[in-house]
């Protein structure tokens, strides 16, 4: 069975208006046949944050929704929550704190519960600091600003859903281009993920090759520091950093990109209808062209005295000099 | 003549504590023999903006100040203007409005002599507005923000002093990544810069590539969109855009990048002063070992006893277990 789909959400995705990506979750996670785990550990506001999802998910048809709630890494051992997540078609992780999260059930048996999950087809979805676990080295915490400063953020050990990269949210709203380039800096091997607000990389296997899907109303951008040059080593205190070379993508909804190759996934772009309507006029003519010549009635001057027959010009003749001499 | 250097300077400038830019500008005009041209009509304050530098410039010794203020295009005709500027050695274009100076200079006498100046060796600096005019094409204005959205920026001419290169400034301090990856994305044909405050591109020609320095207290960075894929012409309303496959260069202090090669020029790093005496030391002992050989009193035995000799052991040898029946 192929590993199940990740969905990390960059915080404050759309719970009223246009909740596309939390139906998205539910419709992932076996719609009327889902059965969903929130996990709010993230969050001080726990229970109400359960609340409010348990209202969404089952809103949108969830079968039921169970809170897995640890909030020390005691309670992480409690085989009742082990058991919900291993019941789970759908595990969602609240924002908040990621290093509250982190450090709760980090190498614990809720956190081997929550990887188990998606080692056997379960969504794993979380937004925010639920979005940030999900990476191997995770964005503890930090500034914002767009360069990239010695110091300016910490990492921490994450999950490891996603393994080899850092994932950060709110990265558009919160200006983190600069603290998740820092960390690239200092570990190139990382890709780096930046999540915006309302926005979500869809993870899935495809082949064996981690390949996620932007949805949502921002943008995911990637750092692909494989070929960068930095100072990292060694910067002196909160100094500007050089990262040179890096290669990056910003990625709108409907953008695929191979996580495993670092590439884009070539998309077919939106086609203008006018045209459309043009080129099949075009394609009509020449597949009439293509009958005279097999006919063997393939004198240029006969296939344009055919084509102005069959076309009512579109301006004045005299506007648009023909060619003369060519008609023999 | 080669053309004179070029100082691309991000705003709000150190003008007190550690006015390391300006002194620079003033050193590059000459110093003692500095005629400096000073430029305001991007802002507001014109007559104030002239005094501040007007003093800052003479107290680190230009010889003379001129004050270029035309407010009209009919002003930027006026013959006593034109030739401050073609007398000047170092001309400086204050911060403001961009799109004013460039409104008021583009394609006048003025703006002809501002080209001029620089054609003959002379010095062209600008802060903030008085940088993105250098730009062939220039950010009028925009909103700020990380990820590059279709309309949230417009072009407008600049004076082409830096040419097919888009600058933006303030470009950490105002998260203006996206606003420049937005141009970059419609013209990838253009070299993306955007300075930090305090922070200046010091562009000169050398054998006839443009190669900027970086100067300051933040960073500059390029975007390189010359393999990037965009979906920039049929991007709706004011949708995310697709930038993938962007190469980029954040430079910190003491960096050097060729705007014509589009390369960082690699620089010798800081040498650890520790390491330095280590590697003097084992430089001693491989010349010494160089002389045993060439005296063909080589024998692995003998040289080992002769090291013992001559070092000092650091720890007590039983703490580092010694290689037996090697001897012989």
């Amino acid at each position: 069975m192929p590993r199940g789909p990740l969905m990390i959400i960059g915080g404050a995705e759309d719970k009223v208006r246009k909740p596309t990506i939390l139906k998205h979750f539910v419709a992932l996670s076996g719609g009327r046949d889902a059965r969903i785990a929130v996990i709010p550990t993230a969050s001080s506001l726990g229970r109400e944050v359960v609340d409010v999802y348990d209202a969404l998910f089952t809103k949108f048809g969830a079968a039921r929704v169970d809170a897995v709630r640890p909030e020390t890494r005691d309670e992480a051992h409690d085989p009742a929550l082990v058991k919900a997540l291993d019941e789970a078609t759908g595990v969602f992780m609240t924002g908040g704190n990621q290093l509250k999260l982190s450090a709760v059930v980090g190498g614990t048996p809720v956190g081997e519960a929550i990887l188990r999950a998606h080692e056997r087809g379960a969504v794993v979805a979380g937004t925010s600091a639920g979005a940030s676990i999900q990476s191997s080295h995770m964005v503890a915490f930090g500034v914002g600003g767009s360069t990239p400063k010695q110091r300016m953020t910490q990492v921490a050990a994450g999950l490891g859903l996603v393994p080899t990269t850092v994932i950060d949210q709110h990265f558009d709203q919160r200006n983190r281009y600069g603290r998740l380039l820092m960390i690239v800096a200092q570990s190139p091997q990382l890709l780096g993920i930046g999540v915006d607000e309302d926005t979500c990389g869809l993870v899935e296997d495809v082949d064996g090759d981690a390949v996620m899907r932007v949805l949502g109303k921002g943008a995911v951008t990637v750092f692909d520091g494989a070929r960068m040059v930095s100072n990292a080593h060694e910067a002196k205190r909160s100094s500007p950093l050089l990262a040179s070379g890096v290669v990056f993508h910003v990625m709108p909804e409907g953008s695929v990109f191979n996580l495993t190759t670092r590439q884009l996934v070539p998309q077919q772009t939106d086609v203008d209808p006018d045209d459309a309507v043009e080129l099949a006029e075009a394609s009509r003519d020449l597949r009439q062209l293509a009958r005279d010549i097999a006919a063997a009635d393939a004198a240029p001057a006969a296939i344009r005295r055919r084509l102005k027959l069959r076309r009512p010009p579109t301006r004045p003749s005299d506007d648009t000099p023909t060619p003369q001499g060519e008609e023999a």
